[in-house]
């Protein structure tokens, strides 16, 4: 093997390379890392298609060749930075009782800090909406997943007769996330003027009768009784 | 001048056109609308970074050339095809009293049945969020002017009482702009699941405490009563 190539690619092989080559394996994780923030705004800032390997390669002060050796291709690039956004979310999908939407808000408040990332997020959910863009799936997954985990912490609501006349929990659940979309969308266009947290709180309080902090307290004991 | 060379784009002398020569007029509006129609999947499915004139040339069966004398440059096409998306909307945009919310949702059932505009829409505006984007200013103005205009409608419910505690007039367009935006891009993904037109209803309802109909008596009711 070529001493000058560059480490091999963590997410490849991780355990036997962090074994094998502790320092080359560090440094290639720090490598990972810079390419996928270099990426982020290039990918927000132009989108999906109009983002060049080589421009990203050059932003983070690697050669074309190097990044190629991470990232072969641009969908792979691209779902990498996806998924790296989403692990916060995606670790309560699966928490029990459900998604709970004040986890929505205040991934609204942290957002704030990244609107890159929003930005990136928005035009690559938009766009991979044609079944042929590389990310398709994902956002299908990812919609289909957010939805369904925000119904189930809701419908605890709807059983105890805690949503507002006229909302199912699939209904409260898809409007309290289009309005986090939605704003966020203006936020990126206004900032000044566009509290997303704040806007959220309210219309979670237009479509929940309780606090979010008694429905937390029901879904919690829910839990517990289950066997 | 050349005979065979495609009749001048109407855009920029219409008048002076029609005149002249009414035949080839028409046609170069035929044309025009044509290559408008074929432009609105590409940059639906491809984003404007990702759409090239040359693709959208060849599936409205025009040359390359022929598009060119229309529209000189991509930026020019989009900020073309986007307008007469909006020419719906924006005729309500200056109404006396403001943008009537149910006219947001009448466009949204409208939206239905061209979701490839839906699509380009929200792609679009998220890639135009950067200042270098050609539809930024576009969407800057679009955003304020569709905000302000529904403010000034639902400001005469926050005059009389009408929007439930915590919303003002602000607040309250924001929230119902936004839930049509984030409920058309949850459409996408799944277009059996998601009932935007209904949705937004539900969400107007749990923000103003009368029906539309009451709220758009008061608005003509105060336009009368204007000097």
């Amino acid at each position: 093997m070529d001493d000058s190539a560059p480490a091999p690619a963590p997410a490849v092989d991780a355990a036997a390379g962090s074994l094998r080559e502790p320092g080359r394996y560090r440094k290639g994780i720090a490598k990972r890392e810079a390419i996928l923030d270099a990426a982020l705004p290039v990918f927000g800032q132009v989108g999906f298609h109009g983002a060049s390997l080589r421009e990203i390669a050059r932003q983070c002060g690697v050669s074309h060749q190097s990044l190629m050796h991470y990232f072969p291709t641009k969908d792979e690039l691209l779902m990498a930075v996806l998924r790296r956004r989403d692990e916060r979310l995606r670790r309560h999908f699966d928490d029990e009782g459900g998604m709970r939407v004040d986890e929505l808000v205040e991934l609204a408040e942290y957002n704030v800090d990244v609107p890159v990332v929003i930005s990136l997020f928005i035009t690559a959910s938009a766009e991979a909406v044609s079944s042929e863009h590389p990310a398709h799936e994902y956002y299908r997954d990812y919609y289909d997943r957010i939805v369904r985990s925000t119904t189930a912490y809701l419908s605890v609501a709807a059983d105890r007769g805690w949503l507002r006349p006229g909302y199912s929990a699939a209904a409260a659940a898809r409007v309290v996330l289009a309005v986090q979309d939605g704003l966020q969308l203006q936020w990126l266009y206004e900032r000044d003027a566009v509290n997303v947290a704040e806007l959220m709180r309210l219309v979670i309080g237009s479509v929940l009768t309780v606090p979010t902090s008694e429905l937390d307290e029901a879904v919690r004991e829910e839990a517990r009784r289950r066997p």
